[in-house]
């Protein structure tokens, strides 16, 4: 049966080996394909190829529910559970998710995005269906990297101590962890893992050679670095004394071993563990190879494993990882911390240079900035690279450990603002409120990569908390901006204007300039600010420019945002507010490409030209009407404060 | 040596056991009598005397580094370390703190008052001291109740990955938990458990005996009710899966035993985990019998263990637990999560009723608030009791995995506002900053305890995530004010007023009535509106009172507050901004009791109504000019945008 032909994956239990076999090898080109086309998280998904079928024969979704931890690896359950139709649109505008959406099918369960929230979410589940009297199982599939997480194990604290039936399935993909546990295997499962894991791999490979570039798995142990964390190191003990019944290990792309596994489970009447052993990027040569880089990738060639596009610009987080690093040679005190995002925020390359100087955590954002913290207070002079939207997990540590004791640590918020493909669990858009409230903290957002530089070397000598977000993709405005000094609580005045002054932050600063360009050439003459101290706000600025309408943009909410934060400055000074302020309005924001998204909220600047010309009119500050009106529709207005 | 003549915790080392015995017994007299007029932490400090006492003597503080786990354990060493002297004015307006404060002494190295995070700021620490090439020990003392927080576990896989050297000491007063560890003795120490122990407090008992109420422990096991978890329930296994040496248990009142396996310890290359078993209360037979209302305890009677004071009116946590507990009977859906707060949030009283509804998941905020949410995907309706505080702990949680997914989740937040003695680390004042930029959540405040009632009846048929913070203390206003309806959205005008129109949010109602009183006496017509739907504001009464000054009170921070949603608000309709906005300024707010910190802050009613008057006049919005404009300093006004 062709994976087109699959109505529901209740067909999968009538199918033979193999047939499944086969099947696998269909789904794991459509994943090479789409991704390909696509992007998105590809390594993940063609390693629990087996175990989602597998899931799916011995489970009966969705009476039996799954969770499945941080989400990306949920494309094989989204072909099997009829959404193989829609595949082609991942990631898109308008189109299905990277992620489990309950809004997509009964089969999504709960929503995931972020890491390590599955076993308190499935536990929840769990015990809704106690409280209800209900019998189906509930199933939270969990990496090894997820379970370096705190959540996990408080939830498997809790899990255990109350013996809640439920299964949790640990998805162990990290090769080198295979020895420790291997020693361990005195359970019910009769795998030999070494003979059964390769004529596994060697029958893939003979399924998928046909497929361009497809083919040659080399059979590789990932040995973690030296003062890398990047999995759990974990043996039977652990969960055994947390209070679970623990089956394993499995090999995870052997259908047969699984499904006995998971059938025992399925009738045990406690908490129970199974732990499968899967290669990541299974039955693609490149992904295989290079798992990091195909966990989530953009665009590739199938056949060379390249990305489709290369930006010229180098991307914000690699001038980070440079100009941390150039410092490192200079300052003895300076150290940087990841939370298993070496590679994704850059300082990868700082590894590169300075091994020791480096110290991943593992998915541990809370632990990552209160030990950050003690080794400030120990006088070193810590940096935090993290995404900004997995920053929202340390907001306590950031007020309480950081803060409180005004220590000098430096947040460098990667992947500020609208995340794109990955969609609503991905923006970062909640850290400048996360942060405006707390006393003491510095915050910044550079304009372009120039100024990322003197934003870092400012932070070397400067004694308190600071966070400086920035996105993905790099900007220079050196052509025509160039970039030559920063100060905290200072802004720069790029271009000036008498009828209107846009103050702007971070990525917005690029946008406003195009906008103003836009309404000179209507003859409107827009300033443009660039605001890259949010907090201390240039109050010198705004009181000696307080008779000009502003306008404020923002690639943040607008609640608790910059534009607010001006606002609540202008009232308490009684000056004028601002007449627009741009922004992310009040709901969650889907998928899709940033300029998608941005044409969606009404913060292109085209869309932002008009609104502006027509809000100066509308209130006379402007002394000519144009013919045009109608190319403002207030309905193009989503990122105004009431969209 | 008595406690007096120490001159520094060196002086410890030259004492003989006898001496330190008696040292011993005078410093649970001193924590006895100091707590019993002043409140503050007394079971963990009773059950650490020892402990502290052989950490001085095998350590060379502060060369050596402690780190103590939510800090309110600390009392013996700042007893022993030079604030003896001053130890009378503890937690007190101006004194020293009730926790590990940096600026008090060079002793306490690093601050906390959360729990779970000295594990990482220790290894912090440990990483800083291996970076710069130094040589001493650094030790965190961290209890098993703070163990179940995820932090501790994050800390400890990144401690056994890179084998730091540092030592956990764990401390483990759970009597319970004994047995399970008991077996697990086959390590250095050759200590008998139960025989050491009793023999201790034997010794301690008659040293005591001449305290009036001190004397006569009672040896009581504290067995865990079922469906509770206080504590974590490890064996050693749990610590040396994730890579630490194991040494114990050990008790933990027996100065011999400890120092011989601290010694031991210090010498260890790689990072120890040391499994001190103590009793809370150890030494007060109140104390040991209830060592939960001893935990954190009001002034009392040392005679009989009753607090000093009774409030006539019920606490806002009684009250929630009271219409919880009947809303329970009511719904089946309904469902209580607690993060090992059931008696702080008064859901221990719901506990009584319906044991098996009221689940304490351990000191693990985030894993509550996301079990919560798998709950109401799974059909119940579950509320989540915390301290405001705490809530910060859960901020990403409740974006990512409450707010997203639109469900029916509650949180209760208690403690909400300036939590008094505790300090700095416990006023819960960042809540409405965190919740109002998160898309679909309802943000509530009630003003007293009838509207609390009202609110949360309301939520039980509402379809997503809601707030509703308040204080400790209750507040009735019934008399005058009777409460009748709530409705989210819709503002309730008290008092009616021409010359101004006070927005007030919660436990700030009640102060700004108080305010408009006086206000009155001079002439001025203040009215007042209780705005305890804080999202969404209620707009129609904006715009409709649009010409009237407004002036803005709540019991949280000014940026990203109420006061700064409501300016926002304003800006965006072109209506005239609040004239004032009390409120927490920029800055963390020390201990003290409410009234003297709120005065420092310049938000008593009589010094509001001052700044309004002064603010009236300076306006011309009031038509007569008082004689004594003195009244009104600026300096006082600590509480406006800018203190």
């Amino acid at each position: 049966m062709h994976l087109e032909q699959l109505q529901s994956p209740k067909d999968l239990k009538n199918m033979s080996y193999g047939e499944l076999s086969a099947l696998a090898s269909e789904i794991r080109e459509t994943l090479i394909q789409t991704v390909s086309q696509k992007g998105g998280h590809l390594a993940s998904n063609l390693g629990v190829v087996e175990l989602t079928l597998a899931l799916h024969r011995v489970f009966d979704m969705p009476t039996d529910q799954i969770v499945f931890d941080v989400g990306h690896q949920s494309y094989v359950h989204k072909l099997l559970t009829g959404r193989n139709r829609v595949f082609h649109t991942l990631r898109s505008f308008g189109g299905i998710s990277g992620f489990p959406k309950r809004s997509e099918s009964p089969y999504d369960v709960f929503e995931t995005g972020h890491a390590s929230t599955a076993l308190s979410a499935a536990l929840g589940l769990a015990r809704a269906r106690d409280f209800k009297g209900e019998h189906h199982q509930v199933i939270a599939l969990v990496g090894d990297g997820a379970l370096t997480g705190g959540m996990c194990y408080e939830a498997l604290n809790d899990i255990g101590n109350r013996k809640t039936r439920m299964i949790v399935i640990l998805n162990d993909n990290q090769m080198s962890i295979a020895p420790n546990v291997g020693g361990l295997s005195r359970h019910l499962t009769d795998l030999r893992i070494s003979k059964g894991w390769l004529s596994a791999k060697e029958h893939v490979k003979s399924r998928l050679n046909k497929v361009p570039g497809v083919g040659k798995p080399v059979y590789r142990f990932i040995h973690l670095t030296k003062g890398y964390l990047k999995s759990l190191v974990v043996d039977e003990g652990f969960f055994t004394s947390l209070g679970l019944h623990y089956y394993g290990p499995i090999n995870g792309h052997d259908l047969k071993s699984m499904e006995r596994t998971l059938r025992l489970a399925k009738e045990f009447e406690g908490p129970a563990v199974i732990h499968v052993m899967t290669t990541k990027g299974f039955g693609y040569d490149k992904a295989e190879e290079k798992p990091e880089l195909f966990h989530g990738t953009p665009p590739f060639y199938v056949e060379t494993g390249d990305a489709r596009s290369r930006s010229d610009l180098p991307g914000f987080g690699h001038v980070m990882a440079e100009e941390l690093s150039d410092m490192a040679g200079r300052d003895p005190r300076v150290v940087a911390v990841s939370a298993a995002m070496t590679l994704g925020t850059g300082l990868s390359e700082m590894a590169v240079k300075y091994p020791g100087r480096v110290l991943d955590v593992g998915i541990a954002e809370e632990h990552a900035a209160t030990m950050a913290a003690g080794m400030a207070v120990g006088g070193m002079k810590p940096y935090f690279a993290v995404y900004a939207t997995f920053f929202q997990r340390c907001f306590d540590q950031v007020v309480h450990d950081v803060c409180m004791q005004s220590l000098p640590v430096t947040f460098l918020l990667d992947r500020a603002g609208l995340s794109g493909h990955d969609g609503a669990t991905h923006h970062g858009v909640y850290d400048f409120a996360q942060t405006i409230p707390v006393p003491g903290i510095t915050v910044l957002a550079p304009r372009d990569l120039d100024e990322l530089r003197l934003m870092i070397r400012w932070t070397q000598e400067y004694q308190g908390p600071v966070t400086i977000r920035y996105g993905r993709s790099g900007i220079s405005m050196r052509e025509r901006f160039p970039c030559e000094h920063f100060q905290p609580g200072v802004w720069e005045k790029l271009i000036p204007g008498q009828d209107c002054l846009i103050l702007a932050v971070g990525s917005m600063v690029c946008e406003a300039v195009t906008t103003a360009d836009l309404l000179r050439q209507s003859g409107i003459q827009a300033g443009v600010i660039n605001c890259s101290s949010v907090k201390p706000l240039d109050e010198n600025m705004l009181l000696e420019n307080s008779l000009i309408p502003w306008i404020t943009m923002e690639e943040h909410v607008l609640a608790g945002g910059f534009g607010s934060s001006v606002c609540t400055f202008c009232a308490q000074e009684e000056l004028n507010s601002p007449i627009l302020s741009f922004g992310i309005p009040d709901t969650f924001v889907q998928h899709g490409s940033r300029a998608q998204l941005m044409k969606y909220l009404g913060i292109l600047p085209e869309q932002m030209a008009k609104r502006i010309e027509a809000e100066l009119r509308r209130k006379g500050k402007v002394p000519y009407v144009r013919e045009d009106e109608s190319g403002c529709s207030p309905g193009q207005t989503g990122a105004v404060y009431k969209p």
